[in-house]
C-alpha cells in the first residue's frame, strides 16, 4: 500500500480522491458514476445511520420501504418537481434478456414496457400516491415515515460520496393536519440534522433557509445545514423541505378535518445521504489521511504491538488482555493489528484510516507497566501507566471529539468574512471562504453574482440581521443577510 | 377496519393476502409487482435483520455496498448464470426525460445508452468484477462480505413478500483460498440460517442440498432451508451456494498462493430475503390473524386499558406506570393502546397484528391488584397479581416463542410421510404434505414427477439414508433419499 497522499494545499481535489481509496472507504463501480462502498466506509455509514435512526425513532418516526420504481407519469404530476429535479434519471424500458445467435445476450424487443419506469431519484411521488390510499381522516395523521434507501440521479461529473449516480440516504416523508405542524416538523428535523452533524460528525454547520432559486423543486421552503470544507468551499450536508400542499394537490390527498371539512394534507420531506462521509473527509482530513470523530469511527483505538518475536507477542497479549476486555465492555471499539507489517507501516496505515487513538506496546513498556498513546487529531504522544488506561481512554476520545469540532469551527469562523463592497466580495471568492453580506432579495442579483464569481447563496441564516445593511452587488437595501460561497 | 378474515381452510390464498393488508404489513406499489412495506411490516424486517446482522458480524463478516446497476455484458459472462437466472430483469436504456410540447414528459431519445444496464437481480457479477481488483494474494483472503440491498427480478405472478419484482434481502459473497474453506463457509452460513429460522422466527426447517435442476445457476452446490407452511406446501426460506471457481473464472480472479502459485479463487454466496416475513405468516397465522414469535415481534405485549372515563384512564396510568417502566428496562417491547376504539375492536386489531401477549386492565383489576393476560398463541387467559407481572411476562414470552416452534414442528412432522409406492405418493401430493422417499438420482424422474404432480424435490436432507431404498417412481435403487413437496 503506497500511503503517500498529495498535499492538501497543492492539490486538494486529488488529495480527496486518493484519501477515499487509500483509507479503504470506496471505489468506483463498473457502470459510470456508480460507487462501491467498501467495508470500512460502510461501517462508518452504519454508525452515522444508527445514530440518526435512534434520533428519529425517539421523536416518533417509523421506518418503512417504498418501491424503487416509479411510473413515468407520476414525475410529471408536480410541475416544478419534474422541471427542476427529475430530468437526469435512469429509465427502465424493457424487462427481458434473450440469447441471440449472432449477438449473444440481447434485450428482448418484445419485452418493451407500455409506460416507461423511472428509478427513483427521490420518493415524494410514489409515497404520496400511497398516502392517497392511506389517509382519509385527521385520525390517520400525522404520518411520520422515514426510509433508508438507494436513489439514482444520472450524473456526468462524478466524485465518490459527493456526487454519484446512485447513492444511499434516508428520506423522511411526513403528512400533517396543519400548516403549522408541517413547519414545526421541518424545523425539528433540521435541528436533528444539526445535532447529527455537530455532535456526531464534529462538523460545524450553519442553519438557515434556501433562496427560491436554490430550494427543492416542489417545496415551499427548503432549510439546510451548510458546512465549510478544508478548501473553504461550502457543502450542503442536509436539507429539510416544507412541501406545503403541493404534493397533496398533485396526488389529490385530502382528509376530513376535526370539524368535518375536507382539506389537502400538509407535507414535509427531508434527507441526508452518504455525502456526509464526504463532509467528514473534507472537514477533518489532513496530509496524513482521514481523522475520524470517535463517536462514529469504526475503530476508536488501534493497538500496535511492537514485537520482535513470538515471545514478545505472547507477553503483549497477556499484558493487555484484561485491559482490552474492560475497554470493550465500556463500549470502546478496539482493533489490535497483529499483521506482519512493520510498526511504521501500521502507524501510517491507521493514520490514513483516521483512527482517533493509537496505542503502542512493546517489551520495554511491559517492564515499566506503561503504554504509549498517540492522538490522531494532534499527533500528541502520551506516556501512561497501564493502570490509568481505563479512565483515560474514554476521556481522550471525548477530548478528540470536541477538539475536531473546535478546530473545524475555528477554521470556518476565521474564513468567514463580513463584507460590504463587491470588490472585496470578489477577491474573497477568489481566495476562498464564506462571505456574510446583504442581498437585495432579487434572483437577478443572485444569478449575476453566480455567473461572475461562481458563488451561490448557501443559506439565509436564521440569525440574519438585514436591518440597515445594503446589497453587496446592487447597493439597494438588503432584504436578507445571506451566506455566499462556492460550493460542492 | 374490517377485521374479518376468510377462513384458512376455505381459502388459504385469500386468507394470506388479506392478513398481509389487515395486519398493516404491506401493500402493492403503483408499478406492477412492486411492494410497499408498511411500518409494522418493516419493523418486523428490521428485527429479523438485526438478529441476523449480529450473527454474521460475530462470525467475522462485514457489510459493504455494491452498485444497483450492472453492465449487460457482465451477466453474460457466467454462462449458466445468465441462462438459468438473469433473464427476467429490469433493463435501463435511457437516462434523461424531457418536455415535449405534444406529449408532455417523454424519454429523451438522445439519452440512449451505448450498453444497456441491468438492475441487479443478484450481485455475483458486479461483486466479482470488484474482487478482480481487490484480490492479488492469499493475504487478501478470505473476503467475508455481506450486503443488505434491494434486488429486482421481473415477475408476472406476484404475491406480497413471496414473489415481487423488487424485494429486500441480504446477500453474502465470500472469497477463499481453498475449496474446503468455501465448502465450510457455505455450510456454516446454512447453520446460521437454520438458527435464524428456528430460534428467532420459530419456523422449523429441513436442511439439505438442492438437486442439480433446483440449484442456483452458476453454483456447484446449493444448500437450503425448507419449511412447511400452513397449507402443507414447502417454502424455500434461504439458500447458501458453493460457487466453486465459476465466478472467479468468469471474471478472471486469480491469487498468488502461499507456495507462490497462481490459482482461481473459491467462492460462496448466500441470501435470505423479506420472503421470511411470508414464511412467518404462513407458518404461524390463524383465522384471527398473525401470530408473531416474541423474539422478532415489533410489539411483544399490548396493554388495553378498559376505561369508561378520564378518571379510569388516570387511575390505570398510575397503576401501571412503574410496571411498564420496569418491563421496558428489561427490554420488553410494550405498546399501550390509548385510542378511542372499544376494547373489543382493540382485541381484534392486535390479534390480527399477532402481538404475543395482551394485558387488560380495568378499574376492577386495580381494586384487586390484578391484571388479565391473554396469550395470542393459545388464546389462554391468565389472572395475575400485579406483583407477579415482572417475572411472569418474560417467562411467558419465552414459552410462546417455544410453543409456536413446537406447534409448527408437530404440524410438519404429522404431515410428512415416508412412502414407497407412487400411487401413495400422488395421493399425498393431492392432499398436501411432505413426502420422504427414494429417488434414482435422474433428472428425468424428477421432471416426470413434477409434471405429473407439481411436486419438486425440496432437498436432499443431510440425514438421508438411501441405503436399501428404491426410487418412488422408477423402482430403481435410490441414489438419494429426498423430500418432495409442492412449493411456493
Amino acid at each position: 500500500m503506497k500511503n503517500k497522499l498529495p498535499k492538501q494545499k497543492t492539490n486538494f481535489s486529488e488529495w480527496y480522491t486518493q484519501i477515499v481509496k487509500k483509507a479503504g472507504l470506496a471505489d468506483y463501480g463498473p457502470v459510470k458514476g456508480t460507487m462501491v462502498i467498501k467495508p470500512y466506509g460502510f461501517q462508518l455509514w452504519e454508525n452515522i445511520k444508527d445514530s440518526f435512526d435512534l434520533m428519529i425513532k425517539q421523536t416518533g418516526h417509523v421506518n418503512a420501504y417504498f418501491p424503487l420504481f416509479i411510473p413515468k407519469s407520476f414525475l410529471a404530476r408536480e410541475a416544478e418537481h419534474v422541471e427542476g429535479f427529475a430530468k437526469e434519471c435512469a429509465i427502465v424500458t424493457h424487462t427481458r434478456l434473450k440469447n441471440d445467435q449472432k449477438n449473444g445476450v440481447i434485450v428482448d424487443p418484445d419485452s418493451k414496457l407500455e409506460e416507461e419506469i423511472i428509478v427513483r431519484p427521490t420518493s415524494e411521488t410514489v409515497i404520496w400516491s400511497m398516502y392517497k390510499k392511506w389517509i382519509q381522516s385527521y385520525r390517520d395523521l400525522p404520518i411520520l415515515i422515514n426510509q433508508w434507501a438507494n436513489v439514482v440521479r444520472w450524473e456526468m461529473k462524478t466524485r465518490l460520496f459527493l456526487r454519484t449516480s446512485e447513492f444511499l440516504w434516508q428520506e423522511g416523508h411526513t403528512a400533517h393536519e396543519t400548516k403549522e405542524e408541517a413547519k414545526k416538523e421541518t424545523l425539528d428535523i433540521l435541528e436533528l440534522y444539526r445535532q447529527l452533524a455537530e455532535d456526531y460528525l464534529a462538523v460545524p454547520v450553519l442553519t438557515g433557509e434556501k433562496t427560491d432559486s436554490e430550494k427543492f423543486a416542489g417545496a415551499e421552503k427548503t432549510y439546510c445545514i451548510e458546512a465549510m470544507m478544508g478548501d473553504k468551499r461550502a457543502l450542503q450536508a442536509g436539507t429539510s423541505h416544507n412541501l406545503g400542499q403541493n404534493f397533496a394537490k398533485a396526488f389529490d390527498v385530502k382528509f376530513q378535518t376535526k370539524d368535518n371539512k375536507e382539506e389537502f394534507v400538509w407535507a414535509t420531506s427531508w434527507g441526508v445521504s452518504t455525502r456526509l462521509i464526504g463532509a467528514i473527509i473534507l472537514t477533518h482530513g489532513d496530509d496524513k489521511g482521514l481523522r475520524l470523530p470517535p463517536k462514529i469511527a469504526p475503530v476508536q483505538m488501534v493497538i500496535i504491538p511492537i514485537s520482535k518475536n513470538d515471545e514478545d507477542e505472547k507477553a503483549i497479549k497477556l499484558y493487555l488482555d484484561s485491559t482490552i476486555k474492560s475497554l470493550k465492555m465500556e463500549g470502546v471499539r478496539i482493533h489490535v493489528d497483529w499483521t506482519n507489517n512493520t510498526p511504521g507501516y501500521k502507524f501510517n496505515e491507521w493514520e490514513m484510516k483516521g483512527v482517533p487513538l493509537r496505542m503502542e506496546v512493546g517489551p520495554r513498556d511491559i517492564e515499566n507497566d506503561k503504554v504509549v498513546l498517540v492522538r490522531r487529531d494532534l499527533g500528541e504522544k502520551l506516556f501512561l501507566s497501564k493502570i490509568d488506561i481505563l479512565s483515560i481512554v474514554p476521556e481522550l476520545l471525548e477530548k478528540i471529539q470536541n477538539n475536531l469540532f473546535t478546530q473545524a469551527k475555528e477554521f470556518r469562523d476565521v474564513n468567514t468574512y463580513s463584507v460590504t463592497s463587491y470588490v472585496e466580495f470578489c477577491s474573497i471568492m477568489k481566495a476562498g471562504g464564506f462571505v456574510r453580506c446583504g442581498w437585495d432579495g432579487s434572483a437577478k442579483t443572485e444569478l449575476k453574482i453566480k455567473e461572475e464569481t461562481k458563488a451561490t447563496i448557501r443559506c439565509i441564516p436564521f440569525d440574519e440581521k438585514p436591518e440597515g445593511k445594503q446589497c453587496v452587488l446592487s447597493g439597494k437595501p438588503a432584504k436578507h443577510e445571506v451566506i455566499f460561497a462556492k460550493a460542492y
